[in-house]
């Protein structure tokens, strides 16, 4: 295979197509009965669903499916197919994690097709891999598919690029969901400079990410961003500095869920943007 | 709203169902004459791009792609659509940057609908940021779909969780592909507990990245592993510690693209592997 030697100006035939490097581990793979599949449903907009995810929900005979997933996504199964909701909101645990994993485990063991719907990606602050341990214990077989975290979907509908060789050579997902008021950040590590830093989750706990981020060096003039229900119609992004965006954010009365990104290239919103959410003039439900 | 009011044991009905919490901004928007699309294909495996990528494949007049861009999704394709490989190796760019940003520009204005296509994500390390800063300074409208990062991708093929509550506070995304045998990585934000470090081609690196790891600091028994071709029928991995990877990584001759995770989540790929490769003797062509 030498991909190089085609001339790229000119349209490649079938043939001179570079051969198959990539073959197809999974296409048209069955979903099994018995089976959970752990799939991530994305950053919000339904369309940024995987073709293997919206494959399986089609197939599913029982949906388990968290609050952050869209209901286009729901209406992708078949209208037999059971939906059960164990989201979670801040504070207000529908279903506790134990017993979500008693849940996955007793469908399988039922003989049902499970997808378990989680939004995002299942294994980026998803706990996902709490649930699957438990299905590991008990036997039961399971898959687990892969989706677009909120951090690459809200960069990609925001334009700022999460890296950037003139920005950004690194970048630090955490989660700003701090438990009990406290918080086990490595705020040293996460004030250094050259990277992007996302925080999930972060909304209520802004003013304190923002505090001890400029108490352990990070510049107060850092550019950062808030971004409401990104990559959905509710999508609003709040922009400022490290040291403005707190009170911004209170101005702005966002609300749940929330990304945060902190870094250089923030400053590319202002040139990047292109997503411009319909305005429905509605009040956005609060979470 | 209160979906936290739902009986999680029950089905919902249609009725009963949260209501629309993320609304559809993008279903059926067309694809645009004139517009580039910057589309993340995904970490290898097809079936992991998203149904708004397959869309805009589908209907695009011309396809710029790079060598990580499965044939499969390709074909997606109309027959008649232009396909243009643009594609980089390692230290055999076949088209500098500037031209890729340049082509994209002259096909836009020509009245193409154009679909730029990468490996991945677009702005996790896919210099997508520079392309439409291009494209933007011309005035070419662009939009930018995101794709599943290598990195969610393999975590979920390899059964390996980026964050675990047990495990990992943060995970950190850096590329170890080193210009001239130099690195400007920051050793000490990386060598840090409590992490998960993911390095993007990381293969030729990698004994430099444990060397410099362990020196600044990161216990040499931390679990490790380094994953060729993930998500594909290709994939393999291969375990060990920081300080036994490299070599582990020699004997097994794997070939880029790979992708190395460092972390205390590694340990769970024994338990959590789910991913059988179908093996097919082929020997596997080098890059």
């Amino acid at each position: 295979m030498a991909p190089g030697a085609a001339n790229a100006a000119e349209p490649l035939s079938t043939v001179d197509r570079p051969t198959s490097f990539f073959d197809l581990p999974v296409r048209h793979r069955p979903c099994v009965q018995g089976t959970v599949y752990l799939v991530g449903a994305g950053p919000g907009d339904p369309e940024l669903l995987t073709l293997r995810g919206a494959r399986l929900v089609q197939q599913a005979d029982v949906i388990v499916y968290d609050q952050l997933v869209a209901p286009a996504i729901l209406d992708l199964a078949a209208a037999e197919a059971q939906r059960i909701y164990c989201g979670k909101q801040r504070g207000n645990h529908t279903l506790p994690q134990h017993e979500i994993n008693a849940l996955l485990v007793r469908l399988a063991q039922e003989g049902k097709r499970v997808v378990r719907l989680k939004g995002g990606d299942p294994f980026i602050f998803g706990r996902g891999g709490e649930e699957i341990e438990t299905l590991a214990s008990r036997g039961v077989p399971f898959e687990v598919v892969p989706g677009v975290t909120a951090a690459s979907g809200i960069a990609a509908y925001t334009g700022i690029p999460l890296t950037h060789r003139d920005h950004a050579h690194a970048c630090v997902f955490v989660t700003g969901h701090l438990k009990d008021g406290t918080t086990n950040l490595d705020w040293q590590a996460l004030a250094r400079p050259g990277q992007t830093v996302v925080i999930y989750m972060g909304l209520v706990g802004l003013p304190v990410l923002a505090r001890e981020l400029i108490a352990h060096g990070m510049p107060p003039g850092t550019p950062a961003a808030i971004v409401q229900k990104g990559t959905t119609r509710q999508q609003r992004v709040v922009t400022g500095t490290l040291a403005t965006l707190p009170d911004h954010a209170l101005q702005a009365r966002l609300k749940a869920p929330t990304l945060i990104i902190v870094g250089d290239v923030v400053r590319l919103h202002d040139k990047l943007a292109w997503f411009a959410p319909e305005r429905t003039g509605e009040t956005t439900p609060a979470m």
